[in-house]
Order: C-alpha cells, then sequence, then structure tokens
C-alpha cells in the first residue's frame, strides 16, 4: 500500500485512476458464447455448463422438491439474520416507490402527470465462486417486487454436484422470485437476453458477475435489453479525521480488500497520526484474515493519502468518486453535505460498510469505477419505467394551441400544426 | 397503409415489430471516426465538419456576438410561444425534483435516507438537417438546469454558411446552456465523450440523431459515458373507438409520419366506420402537406388494424409498446389505467400528440422501438445520481451487528464480520 503525502492538486486525476483490466479476447469469447445460446438455446446451456462449470446438468430448472430441501436445510439463526436485513432493506426501499401520480396543471386545461410502472420481466445474475452470495438477492429481489414487478427470474451457477447453495435457494424463494435456473457465466446472460425453451427472455438484466458476465451484459444491451449499470471491481474510499478510530478504520479497508485482489481501498486524511495508526492496525488484522492473500493483493493496489484539510479529501473523493464512501469522523454530517460523487455515503465511527452491504437497508449494488459521476445505485427506480400523460380541454387545447402552431411552423413541420389548427377549428365552430 | 381485420392473437407480435435498418458497415464507420476525434481532437473536428458538412470552420465554440445577434432575429411572436412552452415544461419538470431527503429508521439507530445530486457535466446534442430542432433544446435544458446539472454544453451543426439557426441559438441562451459549439454528427458525441482542446468531457450525453450518431451514442458507453436511452425512429400508436375523431386522429397519424420515412404510425380501432373514415381523412390530408412524400413512405411502414373490444387494442399497445400513444375516445381515463408500456400517453380527442412535442409540459424525448418496455423518457432524474447515506448510532450497530456478523460468515467474508465485531466489542467494554 502506497502513501502519499500532500500529492499536488495536479497528480489528484491520475491518483483516481482504477487498476486498467486485460480485456484482449474477452468480447470475442463472449460474443461467440452469446451467438451459441442464441441459436442453440437449452442445449447450448448444457453444453457450457459441462465445458465451464464441469456439472452434466439434464434440466437447468430448479424443481419446487430441491426449494423445500434447502429452506429446511438453513440454520434458524442465518434464517433470524436473513429477515432482520429483509425487513431493513424493504422498509428503505418502500419509501423510493411513487405512489400516487402528482397531477400538475401547466396551464389551465392542460394536465400533466406520471406513473411508475414495474418492469414486466426481469432477471437477475448471482455469481457462484468461493461463497453464495445470497444477500444480492435481497439487494435485488426485494426492490423488484416492491417496484410491480410480475416476473422476477434468477440464474445462479451450480455447483461441482449440480446443486445451488441452499441459503441462496432460501433467500430466492423468500423474496418471492419466480423461477429459479442453475446457469452461470456468459451463458446466464445470453439465456435471459435471449430467450431458451426454459428460460424465458426478459427485459432487463441485474446483478454482479466476473468479467465473463459484465463483458455479456455489455454486448446484450445491443439486442434491446437493460442492464442496471456497468461494472467494475469494487472499491472503498474512507476520508478521517483525527477523531476516526484506527482500528475501525482497518477494518472497513480490509473488509473490502477482501472481496478480490482487484478491489481498490484508498484512505484520505489531514492527520499523519491517522494514517502511521492504521497502517499498524492493518498488518495486525491481516494476519488473522482466511483471505488474507486476497486481501493482500488488493492492498497492492490501493492508497493511503495525506492531505491538507479534510475539505481537500472531499474534493478529491468527488473526483474520484467512489463506490463506497466512509468519513470516519464525529462531524461526517457536517461533511455529508459536500458529496457529490459517491454510491453510497456511511457517516460517522459506527456505520461500517458492512452494515450496508447486509441490513441497514440501503442497497448495495452500486456504481464502481467511479461510475458514481453519472449513474446511480440500484433503487426501486431501476425496476419501473415511468410513462408521462396528459389530458387537454377544449380549454387546454385553445390556452397553448397558438404557441404549439407557431412552434411547428418553426420547425417546418406543419401536420404537426395542422394536428392543432383542426382541433382549434373544430372548437370554433362549436 | 395495410389494414388487418382482426387478426389472430398469436400475429400480434409480429405485427408489433418494427422495420429492421440496414446497419451494415455503420460501426466501422462510426467507430473510426471516434477513434480520429480521440487522437486529433480539434484538429479532426474541423476536418471531419469539412468532410461531412461541407463547412470550413476555424473554431467550433459559438462566440457572444453570435448568440446576441440570434436573440434579436428571432421574431417576438417565436419567443413568446417559446416562452409559453417554457413555462409549462418547467412547471411539469419541477414537480419531479425530490428536494428533500426523507429519512428511514429502518431500526432504531439505523437511519438511512437519499440525496439527488445533479450530474455535474452534461452534453446535449441537438441535430441539423431540414429544420432546426429548437424544441428539444427544451426538453433536455430545462430538466439539466432543474436538476443542477454544472455545466450544460451543447453541439449542433453548422449550416453550408458556417452558422447555426438563431431559433436554436436563443432558445440555447433562454435555457441556460453553458456553452454551444458547432459541430454535428458521430464526431460531435465523440468530442463530448473523450474532450477535445475546446470542447470538454461530459459524464452523460443526450439528444436525437441520425442512424451515426445513435451508433456513436451505443459505442461511447464502452468508454464510460451514460447516455440518455437507446433510440430508433419515432412512433405512435393510436387507440380509437367510435367517439374518435377521424380527421384529428388522421392528422395525428400524419403528424408522426411527417418526420421520416422510417417512422412508424398505427391506428387499433373496434370500430370498422373508424378505420374507413381514417383512411378517406389521410388521404384528403396528404395532399396539402409539404413533407407529402416522406408522409408517405411512413405511412408505407404503417398498419390499421380491426381488433374486437378495446380491451384488445390496449393488450396489443401493451406488446407494442409505443413511444406515443393516444387515447382517442371519450373513455380515455378508463382506459388509462390499464396502459403497463408506452412512452407518453395522450388522454381523450384534444390531446395530440403536437401538444406533448411542444408545449403541454410532457418531456417528448421518450423511449422508441418497444423501449417503453425497459426504459422511461428523460426526466429530471435522467439528469442527477441518487446517493444512499446512512447513520448509525452505538444503538443502531448494537441492534443490527449480530445478524451482519451471522450473514458475513455464511458468506465466507471474515473481515465484513470483523469490522462489525470490533464495533460491538469497543460498545460492550465502553
Amino acid at each position: 500500500m502506497k502513501t502519499y503525502n500532500y500529492p499536488n492538486k495536479n497528480k489528484w486525476t491520475l491518483l483516481s485512476q482504477r487498476p486498467i483490466l486485460n480485456q484482449n479476447d474477452l468480447e470475442q469469447t463472449v460474443n461467440s458464447i452469446l451467438q451459441l445460446v442464441k441459436k442453440n438455446k437449452d442445449e447450448a446451456l448444457l453444453e457450457l455448463t459441462l465445458k465451464y462449470d464441469n456439472v452434466k446438468l439434464n434440466n437447468v430448472k430448479v424443481g419446487p422438491l430441491e426449494i423445500t430441501k434447502a429452506i429446511s436445510i438453513v440454520s434458524m439463526e442465518l434464517k433470524t439474520a436473513i429477515e432482520q436485513a429483509y425487513n431493513n432493506i424493504t422498509l428503505f426501499h418502500e419509501s423510493q416507490l411513487e405512489t400516487e401520480s402528482k397531477v400538475i396543471e401547466t396551464t389551465t386545461g392542460v394536465k400533466c402527470w406520471r406513473k411508475s410502472v414495474g418492469i414486466d420481466k426481469v432477471g437477475l445474475y448471482i455469481p457462484g465462486g468461493s461463497a453464495p452470495l445470497f444477500s444480492t438477492i435481497l439487494m435485488l429481489g426485494i426492490p423488484a417486487k416492491i417496484a410491480g414487478c410480475k416476473d422476477v427470474i434468477l440464474c445462479t451457477p451450480a455447483n461441482e454436484n449440480g446443486n445451488i447453495d441452499p441459503t441462496i435457494l432460501y433467500t430466492a424463494n423468500l423474496v418471492g422470485i419466480t423461477s429459479i435456473y442453475k446457469v452461470g457465466g456468459a451463458q446466464a446472460i445470453a439465456a435471459m437476453g435471449f430467450g431458451t425453451e426454459t428460460i424465458p427472455q426478459v427485459y432487463k438484466i441485474f446483478g454482479p458477475g466476473n468479467q465473463y458476465v459484465t463483458k455479456a451484459k455489455e454486448l446484450i444491451q445491443q439486442n434491446g435489453i437493460a442492464i442496471d449499470m456497468p461494472a467494475g471491481p469494487s472499491e472503498v474510499l474512507i476520508i478521517a479525521d483525527q477523531s476516526g478510530n484506527p482500528e475501525f478504520i482497518a477494518a472497513d479497508l480490509l473488509s473490502q480488500a477482501e472481496h478480490g485482489s482487484d478491489s481498490q481501498v484508498i484512505l484520505l486524511s489531514n492527520s499523519l497520526k491517522i494514517i502511521d495508526d492504521v497502517k499498524c492496525e492493518l498488518i495486525k488484522q491481516l494476519e488473522k484474515l482466511p483471505r488474507k492473500e486476497t486481501a493482500l493483493g488488493a492492498l497492492n493496489n490501493s492508497r493511503l493519502i495525506l492531505l491538507k484539510t479534510i475539505y481537500d479529501c472531499i474534493e478529491f473523493s468527488n473526483i474520484y468518486a467512489p463506490e463506497h464512501l466512509i468519513i470516519a469522523s464525529n462531524n461526517a454530517d457536517k461533511y455529508a453535505s459536500k458529496i457529490t460523487n459517491a454510491g453510497s455515503v456511511f457517516l460517522g465511527n459506527y456505520s461500517c460498510e458492512s452494515a450496508g452491504d447486509y441490513a441497514s437497508g440501503t442497497n448495495h449494488t452500486l456504481p464502481t469505477n467511479g461510475f458514481s459521476k453519472n449513474y446511480s445505485g440500484v433503487s426501486v427506480d431501476s425496476f419501473v419505467k415511468k410513462i408521462t400523460f396528459q389530458k387537454l380541454s377544449a380549454q387546454g387545447i385553445s390556452n397553448i394551441g397558438q404557441s404549439i402552431e407557431i412552434m411547428a411552423e418553426a420547425e417546418g413541420l406543419f401536420a404537426h400544426k395542422n394536428a392543432v389548427t383542426l382541433r382549434l377549428n373544430s372548437i370554433r365552430n362549436d
């Protein structure tokens, strides 16, 4: 982990850069997977699952017996924990739903409003790998249901025995997912984007994944399928003043670092003592971690930066545009109002990132890689489209008709003008 | 224009298909323009403007004198019309801004909220061509300003004399656009996406355009630049019962058809008489249109479909997912609640599409090509990102800490668990 003392402002953009991934051949490989699934559908899924996941399946759909069995296996302790998270995430996301349409009468007789309608068919992707990411099912499934999406399907790879982790099945069932399929990687994205005999086509695809999944989501957009957001490795930036707790800060940096060796963690502080103390704590805590090697890899991409003031730290952070931003300070509330680019912000010494990752109620599917400059994290908004409505009375079209005629004529659109003229004439003749 | 009487339901998806555009070589051509601008910046813009627009410019930036002159040229009548539209669009879009953060205490001591922050730098593209589309400047510039975007720049091609239509400059100035540049086509998208010596890089690009512009917007996303939505030719679908007015319906179909020969217009009705009467009106009104040839081209892609009931028409419309939907009926309000896929809906005989195109207050930048299944039209939402915040007190982390520990451990993320454990220990020891 490199330390930078008072770097010049003209270096900040450089220090805000993420590690660049080598993506040679990725597009070609992923494209060939997409085309194979488009052509051979279920047959291609079984073939690719054997090839990449080393499992021979006869059918990708999870049956009701597998779900019932999973529900009985998950421990009561874990179920209770998941339930608390479920309740908090539900409470926060329910507050995001626009239930009533605000009708605005822009001119007498001209009423405009909009209505949120759930996207009919959405697909969630949950990666496999070393651990079952059931928390992401809560983060995607709960807002999908609140939004009113009718069909919410889920794809996740089976393990070497052809099974899915019971906690995944339990959580999917809890949030009301319609159908679950054993398919992972780019082939899962292809299946949901094109549809197969077994897996229905969806209109929008959500969820994290490795670089094959990410590239597949990027490419599937060219077929008119929407995605949640572009993705990149996870990251945290911590701003700490002398009231920050070095032990907590080190733990938060490590909890991001253990996600993957491509993760990035950054500490900004106006206190050299905090930076030194965090370094000591990092070494101490790192020793005890099961994922020590992974965390160490991530720390190599990472930076401890000493700046003159906390306002400098905030300015740097807004340039970096972090996915997660922790403000480890007793004055966090005061600084929060200056944040313009971030996915999710954690205020004060007790607001650790893992609270938001699991159970505070906010969503953990967030824009990485600087995308918090132009994208929001997942929310109920991500699962609806907003339709606008307008209703003009005879008085309404009389009040704005002439302006429309003049503007349409100035744009050379005479049929647009005529649609108004005919109505104005008809009202005059009544 | 083809008529279909009571087509079988299994034909509806086929009848909902849009004309397919031939896009051979398009990606390669556009990609080479993007790369040239990325490499040679302003020099490339001047070169490409000479090549494609046949104008030799020395500088792409519009100066203050050009704007002052434009303001003096635009007629008072047109200014007054634009001002009425400006006021209505402002009223409706201001109602979309979330000004206060609803704080949700999901568990005692765990507070979550979110805040809308304008995207710092946005770029608007306004096409040139046969008419100055100043109305689109209102539709993009007004929500950008309401959202609080700091830099709002605009690119639009100059005419053969190197000038921009005065109404474009007048409207851009009215809505408070920071800088205006004389550059069009894929090169304008490249300039805003990569930045040049003169044109600053932006984080999100908005606006309509031909297939080169559309492809450039699609490709620029791979560089982390967001776009408003995927685009396609404009379209209207009208649902009419016997209370619809055939003269108005024909005028509305034609006002969409005059946009371009690739536009699509569809009429659904449960009344054969309405369909026959609309056909007669179309022939009568078409004769008088300056853009007769264009409209005729669009009518060739278009369909008049007789169905048994208005509810069948609504079901068809939801499959088609139109950009503009007019419900030409005295019972429009009743039917409106059944609409699940549409960009903007016009209710009743006095709500013509051109009202929404110019001055009712709703936005006219809408999802085409069936994208209203999964995308919303432009609104203030399009110009903000929503940042989530959370603040946990000692009591808050005590209340949810154990659930986080259990879930993190079940996901194999021990550093996530440890970030909570250290805090819980510290509280117990206090």
